[in-house]
């Protein structure tokens, strides 16, 4: 393998090259293989890690502290110990807590839909009446986030992501002169796909934001909050501690969960706000459902203790998880970094390496790697409406494969952007 | 305690009951007493039965049939075995089943929204977008069904509950006849708070609807579809098989839970549906979610093996439940039926028995109740906008009191009906 940068190739070099990586491409991909790594999913061992969730004694199961029947209907805003925990971990009082169900996703979703049809707060006009209202995405961001966004036509506006977050001059122009800005979507810690977590000063300028909305919200996704990997975690600052100097709380909702905490499929979401919001959320939830599962909520409470016991469990999850990340960071840095086509970050924490490219090889790549049997995250997912606008930025997700099936996996994933990137360079 | 008719009783037999029954109301008011009877919630001996569905051995709890992995993300519409379950018990295939989380009024909330903000089929206009959409609403029928509509100002129209179900020449000549009625809600078996099961003509008048829009759907929520105590069971006809006949299969959303055959608070809920309409509604819950709880799903089976299991299970329900009805029925017979001023439906099944008092008098005879130290079901709460035209329906929800409150509790309904209608008699 040769070290020289391609962008510094003669074109006799390149075509050389092409026909290495070409070859060893065709190597590789006539290996039997069929591995997904589309979504950020633990993998099992990770998993095991809350076998003690299940199990537990059916008596401590019944009531709460309190003395109310778990089993029974009742308790719209969940368990107060439940809430409790969670309010600990966010630096947040009870009071600023609703328990979803086992999705957060689902709590996004249903707080935009009643935004929609119902406002965000007592006598405020329904988003929905009020034209072509939009929301700034910063990109690359979460695909799911965009998808909520379009399915109900709302207009998604990009914002660059910088080292530091969102370009807060861009989002601060955008929501302080237009009315129909009503929504940001933005995950503050250890952001999918960046790996960023936003500086002090990027949360205080979104605690300093002057809305020309007065129905403007921060979907604030802490889907990352503990989810920290090396010896010293990422320190986010708590955005209602910010809030509080502006009296802009009612500004943000805040979301976490405990899918990449406990298990996926059958963890704890969270919402937290104010307490003014979270009193006129309640009243709508309170049309939709009696409650969700509270037993879950109470198992989930035997099993951490309080926010420690879940800070302690995550130390566990992170001595899984930081092999795989520094396994693909080893393999870039090797095969790739030498070559001067793509970049990536670094990231301490979350569940991604965002991989960027030379423009045009995104696609390409992600496209040599499906037929070699890997599934990456689709290009463009990580823009709104799938669009790239460079088609250069590819999200790995490093958890879910064991380690040898991943350092397999990345091998292939480095050759496919290096035949991508040598025929980009190559038709110049 | 006198026999004679009220209706039948001069002025001054009157005045002197009304002192009688006054000091008799006076009498029991006065002793400590704080009981709800609001909603219809499963006693904690019932939710005893359920404790099986707790406690498994976790091993079991991490693959299913096919092999997925339940505490990872996938399978929004849920475990194979599981649907299988409810498709047995529904009379359907798995290929009409979505799990949902643990409530079925979210699933159906979740439903008129998307319906309100999407449209129901691939294509269609929303109904938020088509001006004043109408729900047409038998009554007395379900609170909760009304608040939706009331959420989203869609407008109720009462619909009468006649024995056999809504009066179906009604209901066909809105349907057929409006394009902006959009939907009915429909309790079809023991039908809250009638105890009605509709008639299989009814079920047949149903599917052969022609509605005027072509995006009309019928909530049919099957909430007691297993939930019979007497040694017989009604037996409701299944929608879709006489849908079949029409190819009206799409204009059904049938929906049910377990919240009163396991846990209120942590059991499971269901929607079924044509093959085309799941198909449309995974793609949009798609957008809302990932997936509902699949451990939960898998409790379920383990614990019922299968739908007879289920049945059986059901039969422990109604051992518990049918004395609490007899007591209810018992006392209205004794207490109320010789003086003609109320009568009730006799449920077989179901979680309410529906007391129909003199015009005006329900406000009065709740209040009376409250004062008393117990709570029942708001008057006018199973009429859309909480307004009962004659102000003389009141549900009682026998289920969540032990037997002696219960009976103590009854006794003090009557006396309080009793006083409510003397009161409006005497005005005379």
């Amino acid at each position: 393998m040769t070290m020289k940068r391609y962008t510094d190739m003669t074109k006799e070099e390149l075509a050389a090259e092409l026909a290495a990586v070409r070859a060893e491409y065709q190597e590789l991909a006539a290996m039997p293989r069929k591995l997904d790594m589309s979504r950020g999913k633990p993998n099992p061992v990770q998993l095991d890690l809350s076998m003690g969730l299940l199990g537990q004694d059916p008596a401590g199961l019944i009531v709460t502290r309190k003395g109310t029947d778990v089993r029974n209907y009742g308790e719209l805003a969940g368990v107060d110990e439940c809430k409790q925990l969670f309010a600990d971990l966010l630096g947040l009082e009870q009071k600023n807590i609703i328990m979803g169900g086992q999705s957060s996703l689902n709590l996004m979703y249903d707080t935009v839909v009643w935004a929609l049809l119902l406002g965000v707060y007592k006598g405020s006009q329904p988003w929905g009446k009020q034209g072509q209202v939009k929301f700034l995405c910063p990109v690359p961001g979460y695909d799911r986030h965009f998808a909520i966004c379009q399915e109900f036509g709302i207009e998604m506006i990009n914002v660059p992501m910088l080292a530091t977050g969102p370009d807060m001059d861009m989002v601060r122009e955008y929501v302080e002169s237009d009315p129909l800005v009503k929504g940001i979507w933005c995950v503050p810690k250890y952001s999918n796909p960046t790996g960023v977590t936003y500086s002090d000063e990027t949360v205080r300028a979104f605690a300093a934001l002057k809305p020309a909305a007065d129905d403007f919200r921060i979907f604030w996704d802490n889907a990352y909050a503990v989810h920290g990997f090396e010896d010293e975690d990422d320190q986010l600052l708590n955005i209602f501690d910010a809030c509080r100097e502006f009296s802009s709380e009612d500004m943000v909702y805040e979301f976490t969960s405990t899918s990449k905490v406990t298990f996926s499929g059958a963890g704890l979401a969270v919402l937290a706000a104010s307490e003014g919001n979270i009193k006129f959320l309640l009243r709508q939830m309170g049309v939709q459902t009696i409650g969700y599962d509270k037993i879950n909520q109470l198992r989930h409470v035997h099993f951490f203790k309080n926010a420690d016991g879940l800070k302690a469990h995550m130390r566990k999850h992170a001595a899984l998880v930081k092999p795989k990340f520094d396994c693909v960071l080893h393999t870039l840095d090797k095969e790739i970094a030498p070559l001067g086509i793509g970049h990536w970050n670094r990231p301490r924490g979350g569940y991604f390496v965002a991989y960027e490219g030379l423009p045009g090889t995104a696609t390409r790549c992600v496209a040599l790697c499906k037929d070699a049997g890997l599934v990456l995250t689709p290009a463009g997912a990580p823009f709104p409406y799938g669009k790239d606008p460079q088609d250069s930025v590819i999200r790995i997700a490093p958890t879910f494969p064991d380690l040898p099936s991943l350092a397999a996996a990345i091998q292939l994933f480095t050759v496919a952007a290096r035949l991508a990137a040598l025929e980009v360079l190559g038709a110049k």
